[in-house]
């Protein structure tokens, strides 16, 4: 019997509020040039140490698979409980959600930049002299005004920071991914996009969509310096994902400030809660809808940022300021309180990485692990031992009783 | 390659003598009501600790997969190293086995009780004023005197406690699941058991069967009050599950006190001891049997019993007195010997639960985890990390030294 009938089976609908916090890329490494230490460890946290005090379960997550390291959506995808390796998001599908861009299952997307085409159609600088935002807007402008259809295809363009767009195309028996029309550097001519797959008339079929509407776009653009021409890269189309409400019986809803996180937990279905820009104003939105839903994503970027930064100092100050938020949230009680991270980001990489995050769960049935604080090396002594991302949300449902007994 | 073929492959026989002693529902968590300890932690356990110190691993075991509480079927069919997904037992035949009905492959059982029929044959109570035993065994004794047959197939009926009882059908080409004959609340009729696959011409035998049972049996209780009908529940067939003995080249012995664990060890082909009643007298008569067989499963239920009572002391209590029995058992020096549960069943849920369960394996090559006690605690710690309960005996095989090397 397949695993996931099995949960699905043994679900019993409840009233308990269940609440993942997201602190991304929290994972990190001790270094004798950090002082052995990671930010979590020489954090100041006794909002955190008081939460272990009461009781909690540690241990620590592979994100996808040992030695692999994640972008945001395989990360977010795993905490979400869906296999990152069958539930592939491409580039552009994850590019559009981080503008904000929505997408429909079957929705082809692909991150795109503006480049510089000699009269040959040879590109001769990639990032077409890295054009300002507001260059980049007007241009996309001009393409969304020219360009609405591609013969049954919806196209939509929306800017991104400097030399970056994204490109939607919505249309009937389309599939990714496609190779690149991308040559990956100056000097040659862009390639045609191609289908991975050559056995999928769905795939041709896009990329006979994007052939067409480099035909289209590319006389739009002719003139204009030094952006006179464009890159598509990552061309997929959005997956075709159970929904987080009928997968796990719980009704989900996202509190997060950047679009990409946003747009992750709309594509499993879960609602957008807008408005707060902080970590305490997050949480007192979770405060005030906590019994509209049953289950709360809520998503803290700073950890990851000042990781990226190799920034050890900013990376534990903004764990110290999540847990001087932290009271509010336990303000309302959540019978299960997850905090995690969705990959590790050490400053000493200053990029994500494969470590496997801590995780900590407490819930009225999570017991102690007597540990003293929420560490990665506390972690590591943990009763939840070292386990796959993608079943944290199943051990938050045995926590909120969510699971009926297996067989007699 | 598959892994149990490779086991398989590399399995070597030997004299060597394994012992699997189960405390059911050993594992527990640490509450703050309960002054932050488990009972295995809370407990005096002398003779547990000298064998500790002698060198012993550690770890925790998933019975079945992160999160899934399991009933005694699935912890101890995993604890035989049977997948309990892909072995399911029904409820009936659990239930079958642990009135020590013999069960054998393809043999169809459900778990019946007795009702209150109204004129028209509604359900008016679903347990018929909860008759007592004396009664459900009469009913039991009539019904099975007047019907021994059903079609070719053979019928058993054995009373269990007050108004349950369960029923056995052995015949040619049948099969399970059905659905329930169990309207599941008063005020209905009973439904017809159906095949959960229609296309299974086996279940729908079976099905037919239950219906010609019931043809005959309604009429034999008619007019008896309360007790004029019967539901009948979990109706599924004993699966055809590879023998302990050829699975592991390891002649199996069973010593258990309660008749579904006596019953489970059946299931796979294992030796019924019978006789002794208390842990002292199981550990006695592995002392006098030890070389008949290489392989013994000891079966010890009150830790369970009391786990599911929610009491702290008494649980404790009974881990006490398995210490008080345990130097019986060492005196016969078995070669490897682990100590653990089918499951946790933590006195603060009062039922089994999910969380991993810890365990110990003793033998000369299992080395030291250097760790003072045996517990919760402790064993997550310990070198056996968290991993999944169907490998257990592959690891006792292993430090029986009963593989041979893979590959050059």
């Amino acid at each position: 019997m397949n695993l996931d009938t099995l949960y699905s089976e043994l679900t019993l609908k409840t009233n308990a509020k269940l609440v993942l916090v997201v602190l991304d890329g929290l994972g990190d490494i001790a270094t004798q040039a950090q002082g052995d230490m990671t930010p979590l460890e020489a954090a100041r946290t006794p909002n955190l140490d008081a939460l272990v005090a009461q009781g909690c379960a540690q241990g620590r997550m592979l994100p996808v698979a040992p030695g692999i390291t994640p972008g945001s959506g395989p990360g977010h995808l795993g905490l979400f409980g869906y296999d990152p390796l069958e539930y592939q998001v491409g580039r552009g599908v994850i590019e559009a959600l981080g503008l904000g861009v929505e997408l429909k299952p079957g929705d082809v997307a692909a991150r795109a930049n503006f480049c510089t085409l000699d009269s040959k159609g040879i590109v001769t600088d990639r990032r077409a002299g890295r054009i300002e935002t507001a260059v980049c807007e007007e241009l996309c402008g001009l393409l969304s005004k020219k360009i609405r259809k591609i013969g049954d295809a919806e196209v939509t363009i929306k800017a991104g920071k400097g030399h970056r767009f994204v490109v939607l195309f919505r249309g009937k028996g389309l599939e990714g991914p496609l190779t690149d029309a991308d040559p990956h550097r100056e000097g040659l001519v862009i390639p045609a996009a191609e289908a991975v797959n050559p056995k999928s008339a769905k795939a041709k079929k896009a990329a006979k969509l994007v052939s067409d509407f480099y035909k289209a776009a590319l006389p739009v653009l002719a003139g204009r310096k030094p952006a006179n021409g464009f890159l598509m890269r990552g061309i997929a189309h959005q997956p075709d994902i159970p929904l987080f409400e009928e997968r796990y019986q719980l009704k989900a809803a996202c509190l997060a400030v950047y679009p990409m996180y946003k747009g992750l937990a709309q594509l499993v279905g879960m609602t957008r809660l807008d408005g707060p820009q902080t970590i305490g104003e997050q949480l007192e939105q979770y405060v005030a809808e906590q019994d509209r839903y049953g289950f709360f994503f809520i998503h803290y970027k700073y950890t990851d940022m000042y990781g990226e930064d190799g920034n050890f100092e900013a990376k534990k100050r903004a764990i110290e300021e999540f847990d001087v938020a932290l009271p509010v949230l336990l303000r309302k009680k959540p019978d299960v309180l997850a905090i995690t991270g969705d990959h590790s980001t050490p400053c000493a990489l200053k990029g994500h990485s494969w470590h496997p995050q801590p995780v900590l769960l407490h819930s009225a049935f999570s017991g102690s692990d007597k540990l003293l604080r929420f560490t990665e090396t506390g972690a590591n002594q943990g009763s939840l031992g070292l386990f796959e991302a993608k079943y944290l949300i199943r051990l938050m449902q045995a926590n909120a009783r969510m699971f009926d007994k297996f067989g007699a």
